[in-house]
């Protein structure tokens, strides 16, 4: 980076600036390449991804693992009642809030090496470069490897009081119920109250992650400042025809449920694409009823999933494939029921400061980036609800995840833990309130655009 | 029937007219219709339908009460080693060929009172009227009531020597496999090869049906002379996609093989209806994989059924949607496979002058008729094989059946009967050879076409 441009960025976040560590100190790749080798092999499967679902055998030592690298950069280990693993740095104004940051090791079945390690690998990174610099922060840190988040972000719910019997009683993939599994890995599924975080305990929290999507890859930028995580709603959309005998009826005297499907699934494609923005609409699963290759399908029930930051959005593109599929409905004589699943998100935002602390971050180390949404869920939704939180994405080659073939290069890991590591700075140093001003002032949208578009291009 | 007309009938049909039954004989609706009340006692279920599966005790109960009915009009009853029951009447010329009708008592699960108990209730009461008029046939006759028909054309298939021992293997409906259910009506599935009939033991076979379609009601028409039975060709269709987070994957970067399946089968739909004809083509089951609301599919396998009289149309259409799929398949870059299932059955075309017999029987007795295919597959297509068969379908209202509301009229199956005793007699008294030599001279369809429309004129 230049001396001018290093200049000019500092008159800009002046006093931002001023509070963070003067040098330039980035993340070790080849430290985090390890590492994240060393953790691979913790389930490995023969196609060189992880089975580590959790609770597994694999993911008991994995976590012993992640104790004893937390052990190894000084930070104090212990665990909640939910199981998830925290280690703590003290700061030198004890009584200050904490910030917060991790990811989560557990992975999908046949999953890949990257997903949430890098977040957690990245968090002990940035404790390991504090070391090394002898830098003190004012507030605590406190590094947290969570549970169970491919199982449903079981230790982030659990940090905000969201678990009920009935979560603790769902079987996971490793074949223990979920109260089953904290207990395994030295929770308490009794008294999880323990592990809820009171308002003002935290600070802030920042997760580390990989994109699972391919924008950033494809447009080949360094980080991705997550917006937030997006909601999701989701229906069974039921279709009715009439079941009839496929060689006796014929072509013009048929109720086809499954050809009005055909024509829904299209219009739900053509709604999504047709408006602008990043909203997503999938048909994932469908079923035809009675199913047999010599029978007219007299029902079909199928799965339509919405997702978008801005929960208006979504009720638009529902509106939208409601009216197309009525018009079909009608055109077919086969009516069209809905029923919403109650396993909607809403949008969790990101805090809007965050995300300003996050994007400075990353320009002041010459690194481009760009504001995007999540399509994934994250433990960070979860904090978002008690804490000012922020993600900081990291590319995944060809935006494959949840498969072996999952990959981020080192340096791209390296990189995030950079952003992170100062990001955390900003934040001892006071940047929240000084955002918060800039927010409160309600600093031109536009020149916080000209500055973004500074930072890309003098990352060329 | 005016006299003008018997005497213009008579005048065409000379030849055959002078053999067949002098007065005209007509079947009783109410006895036939009481008939099938008693039957349908048998496995009635709360819907008003039947669950009798071939080899159930409903089914056993069922054969012992159709027993009982032929020994009471004169039959002398007898079972094949599959299980068939037969009825025999000697002829005045006993070492003549036998003149089988008849057709099946077993259900679907949930099915019908009429599907199948038409044909055996209808052959009985032709033996029932050639008792009450103190006729003779020359030839034997034989009134067969098929082993499991519903299970796969058990009975005939026998009787054309076409059962091996995985067939007997298979679990049927009932929880016995097909050998056991075999024994269990008093069958030997060791002697299958009694059950037999060899080459000139029969002069001829019908089956009297309901249509379990819709021509007949919708088009208010008496009887439908059976072209044929359809074949039926079926594929497995495989559309590779790649799956993938449906949140975290835009809409523009998505092979979703759900959306490939969604054009063809709209596709296959408008191959099928562009062509004149009575073909058809059905997407009758789909499995999306991995069928998760939040995952794009990756691959989708669903059903191609095509039916028609001529193979070469069943190809023709195949060869259409092939094409169109092609083409979609490219736009989306989601590759389509083939894999032809083996349970493909030729089209089996019934005795052209079995046709002609029936058509006349119907005509002679004043009722309309319509020369159709029948979509659905029935014992006579085994019996097609071996001997010359015809077949005669009454209306089934709506089109309704395999199902409790399956209906047909006492006086549509009393028309049926009437037919099929008419047609009986035809053949009895040479008719089908008469019927040959017209075949043999070409005689012009468009006169046979116009002794239809007279015939269809003369019913109104």
């Amino acid at each position: 980076m230049s001396r001018q441009r290093i200049l000019l960025l500092s008159l800009f976040f002046l006093p931002i600036s001023l509070a963070a560590a003067p040098a330039e100190i980035h993340a070790n790749p080849e430290r985090m390449a390890q590492h994240i080798k060393a953790l691979s092999a913790f389930g490995a499967n023969a196609d060189g991804g992880v089975d580590r679902v959790a609770f597994s055998e694999a993911d008991l030592a994995a976590r012993a693992y992640i104790r004893d690298l937390m052990r190894e950069v000084g930070l104090s280990v212990r665990l909640d009642t939910a199981g998830n693993i925290i280690g703590r740095r003290e700061g030198s104004e004890p009584e200050l809030p904490v910030i917060m940051f991790g990811s989560h090791i557990d992975s999908v079945p046949g999953g890949g090496n990257y997903d949430g390690d890098v977040g957690v690998i990245g968090a002990i990174e940035v404790i390991q470069l504090l070391q090394d610099n002898g830098i003190r922060t004012r507030h605590p840190l406190e590094v947290v490897s969570f549970t169970d988040e491919e199982g449903g972000l079981i230790g982030s719910r659990a940090m905000i009081g969201k678990i009920d019997d009935r979560t603790l009683s769902v079987v996971s993939h490793s074949g223990m119920t979920i109260g089953e599994g904290i207990r395994a890995v030295g929770g308490d599924p009794n008294r999880l109250d323990l592990a809820e975080r009171k308002p003002g305990e935290l600070k802030a929290f920042i997760e580390l992650h990989i994109e699972q999507g391919a924008f950033l890859d494809a447009e080949n930028i360094d980080i991705g400042v997550v917006e937030g995580i997006v909601g999701i709603r989701w229906w069974d959309v039921t279709i009715e025809g009439r079941a009839n005998h496929a060689g006796t009826t014929p072509m013009n005297r048929r109720w086809d449920a499954l050809l009005t499907a055909a024509e829904y699934i299209l219009a739900v494609n053509r709604v999504a694409t047709s408006m602008p923005g990043g909203q997503v609409a999938t048909v994932g699963r469908i079923h035809a009823a009675p199913g047999a290759p010599n029978v007219i399908p007299g029902e079909v029930v199928l799965s339509l999933e919405i997702r978008d930051l801005d929960a208006a959005k979504i009720q638009r593109v529902f509106d939208e494939i409601n009216v197309e599929g009525k018009r079909i409905a009608d055109a077919h004589f086969t009516p069209i029921r809905y029923d919403e699943i109650d396993v909607a998100s809403p949008p969790a935002p990101t805090d809007e400061r965050m995300r300003r602390i996050i994007a400075k971050s990353a320009g002041d180390l010459g690194l481009s980036f760009k504001f995007m949404p999540s399509g994934a869920g994250h433990d960070a939704q979860d904090m978002a609800l008690i804490t000012p939180t922020g993600m900081i994405f990291v590319p995944s080659v060809k935006g494959i995840s949840h498969s072996p073939q999952e990959f981020t290069s080192a340096e791209d890991m390296a990189n995030g833990a950079s952003v992170l590591l100062r990001a955390v700075l900003e934040i001892d140093g006071g940047g929240l309130d000084w955002i918060q001003r800039v927010v409160e002032l309600r600093m031109d949208e536009e020149l916080f655009d000209a500055f973004q578009r500074f930072a890309l291009r003098a990352a060329d």
